[in-house]
């Protein structure tokens, strides 16, 4: 996408299995002398491969380098389900949209930019109309828009952020967690392979499952929506039939994921792939040990 | 309610277990030379017990009787959901809802009379005001109600219906079974007891399920609710703790039973209810091998 | 409707365009010094005719009389309306719907109800099973109901309550009482004749208006319905073509009453009933003047 | 927009109560003999004034000059209110929203596209990305989008698609031009000017007026606003306070007009603005006109 806009990319290459790497970013800055790089930009959390890079890891990378790019984040399907902090991890602009965790059509997107962002803003050149954040700025402080506002799903944000609060943030990113957990469990029961290597990179909202050599995730998607009226996430770009996807982000809970290992779990079986039909116990058990235990007691 | 509103009731004690006994109804009909029995009531899906009474053997031994007796038949809980003829089977009168099969809220309710019925009600004394059928047919002729008509409900309705046709209603009622059936499945495989007894009178939309003595329902209930946010069906007057009601009827399919199904078995763990851990599976089993079947294939 | 649930039942029959006639309450209660009269029966806002029953004063018709009767009152018209005081008056029991002024639809239907009604209700012998209040106290003393409540509807009635609080309940009564003058001084302009005689009368919720001798009021409905897709209520039985009926209540503002008296003036033309083309003007001052008063500018 | 992309624009000042000028455009073009002119932009409707170009005039005027520019059209306020022919009417990229006369909450943006438009595309080096028309192109081939879709506003498309239908094009055209006219007519009688000067121009989605010199059009707007809960558009930038702007397009009746007719003549009372109490009644009279021409008796 940047590339396309006209800006000159220095591309991290990293195995598609681990989220970005603060290591290479410290090199690839320090190496930087003339601060030329102009912006970090990374995804919190990958949904075609269900990895969710360190941020505060790469912030210290910035740091460590003494580098003045910021820092600038998508957390299209992170934010509102997995943590993540604008301010405290010193992240100068965040992205976001209102239809993953929470819980809206799609239709609005937001913005978080630091002062420091603002001033870069102030003196980019690159050619932009609809997305320029002056006239926004200029616009929000009196409760307007400068264009024709979604105001449906701005009713809608009001009731979504409620919700969350009265389930309470906390409690919203531990129940991705658990349900991120017990899909891994399911996932390792059914003796198939966790797409993310790292264990602290495991995304709560998603997991993507590598399919065994010689059959097609997407034949075993066609097969589950076709019998069970359930939509797999597919793999994109070089992971096409590799890999497929099961979401647990959002509104759901863990009867939804268990009707969603249910399926995944039936659909191999029908798509003929040799798994143990363990995935679904595994899950179950996992989620009544976590109903049992005392931290669930809370609310 | 018949009693409530005045009408002398004879009630045919039956095991609870069981559905309408048709030669019990045979037998009171025979007896009763001067036909003072007005009509015979009966609940074709019994909603406290998940039994469905076979009505077609009820008019028979009617017939048999070569009674006059009005056949009442309520089927709020069967509707749309479980196969019902009013006219093959002989049906006077047919009384239905909107919130089960229907998938609509309650507010409307369906009757469907015979020209029989409307024989006798010209001349019943009972007395009665908005559920008299005169206003209602008088106001029907030009496409319009008595009282103020639930107009959301009736697009709701045409809605409902529409999606029913959309899938066939063979197709609705066999779904319907498949899922009574991998809910058997899962009760047994647990080691309990489905509380209908003869196989003909299972229910399609729900299963009550026995509690193993010693063990509350409801306690088993409670624990499904706050652990899984799911309420099941509780036990009625006598069957109160000793029955919970697992609904499989209306908008649901292979994946939403799956996810309920597991509520269960989760629960039943938490309650210390001792249970094989195979309800889930065996419902898997069932549903994938529906899944392969030829017969699915079909739309 | 109660004489044909077999209650015997004494109408004091009045001109239409009246309320009910305290006086003649207070005779008649006055002569039955058996007290064989058990309730007195009225309704509060008469939708058919437009005429509001000065509760207050049957009320102290009946404490005149020294007559023990049970006070009733339909209120389905008014509540949320037109002022009305369940206690404050004395009425021992309210009758009440949800699709009028609770903005809501069909559905519900509410009882208030004094002690002294309920004692009654305890002796009482009319059959009854539904609409058996017994079952309905007894369940909601855990929050629950007898039969399967109309849930989506409870949710809506918390949020129209809501939104009536916002709005103040005297705001909203004010807000009814001015369209009602406004319509008024509309049918006045235009040379036509309000159903209701006594201004202490005139209904809040809707103004019925007489049809000049030789036009027929329901050929003047379809041509507005045609013309403007707009429907008025039409004259009941005895009124049936010499009445129609504005309808000024609920979710309704200056600018929809505005666009109501618009219609019904060209309809007017169009109809060609002899009328003044000047109702809308006069409705147009009415409002414009109470825009401007200081009375206005509370919220 | 234009500008702020980059692109360098030849802006034709014009008179703004006046639409594109057809021979000022046909000038222009003439004069660049080197073709260095890509495209000739309109806006077919322009909302904050309410006037319409002429479209077909405009294509005239580049086939007069023998340009090859592209002729872009936007019809964010005219689509399905007022009648526009891309293909007739030889426009290259058409530029549409959801929210306007599609009744539909903002969200979806249409592009139609001519061949040549595609064929400049391939070259064309203004950097894009989610703007890009090669990936919805290619995905649009299976059904699918590039991004995620407001699959919610698709369904809502649809339905507004059979409505517009249902009504007829031709039919909600006209009755666009009958609220225009309507309004002008009102606007007349109430003594103020219509902003657009040229009666071939006149918008039939919206109407802006005048607002006599020393009277402040954002004051009456907040004066209606407050008393009658009516938002009316605003003056842009340099009528700011001089226009205001009556809508009347979309999901949009004869009595819908009349409210908001009535709002603005009692609010030019409250506001003291020097105007004749007749506009409204001009309103009127004309409907009803219409109502009663033979020209309406189709449906």
């Amino acid at each position: 996408m940047a590339a396309k806009l006209g800006i000159e990319v220095d591309l991290i290459p990293t195995d598609w299995r681990r989220g970005a790497d603060p290591a290479a970013i410290e090199t690839k800055l320090a190496e930087d002398r003339s601060h030329r790089i102009k912006a970090v930009c990374v995804v919190h959390n990958e949904t075609s491969t269900g990895v969710t890079s360190r941020d505060p890891d790469v912030r210290k990378a910035i740091d460590a380098a003494k580098h003045p790019a910021l820092f600038m984040v998508d957390t299209i399907s992170s934010l509102a389900s997995i943590d993540y902090r604008h301010d405290e991890w010193g992240v100068d602009v965040t992205v976001a949209g209102s239809q993953k965790g929470l819980m809206l059509p799609p239709g609005l997107s937001f913005n978080a930019i630091s002062e420091k962002a603002l001033a870069a803003h102030k003196t980019a050149k690159l050619p932009r109309s609809f997305f320029d954040w002056s006239e926004m700025i200029a616009s929000n402080a009196s409760g307007y828009f400068p264009y024709t506002p979604a105001t449906n799903l701005l009713y809608g944000l009001a009731e979504a952020i409620d919700m969350l609060h009265e389930e309470g943030l906390d409690a919203v990113f531990a129940r991705h967690q658990r349900h991120a957990e017990a899909t891994r469990r399911a996932v390792r029961a059914w003796g198939l392979e966790i797409f993310a290597l790292d264990a602290r990179e495991y995304s709560a909202s998603l997991t993507a499952v590598l399919m065994p050599a010689g059959h097609d995730a997407d034949r075993l998607r066609k097969i589950i929506l076709d019998a069970f009226d359930m939509s797999l996430g597919t793999g994109l770009t070089k992971l096409s039939g590799k890999v497929f996807r099961i979401g647990h982000l959002g509104d759901f809970n863990d009867l939804t994921l268990m009707g969603t290992l249910a399926g995944v779990e039936m659909g191999l079986g029908l798509a003929g792939v040799p798994v143990k039909k363990e995935g679904v116990q595994a899950a179950m058990d996992y989620l009544a040990s976590c109903a049992q235990a005392p931290a669930r007691k809370v609310a």
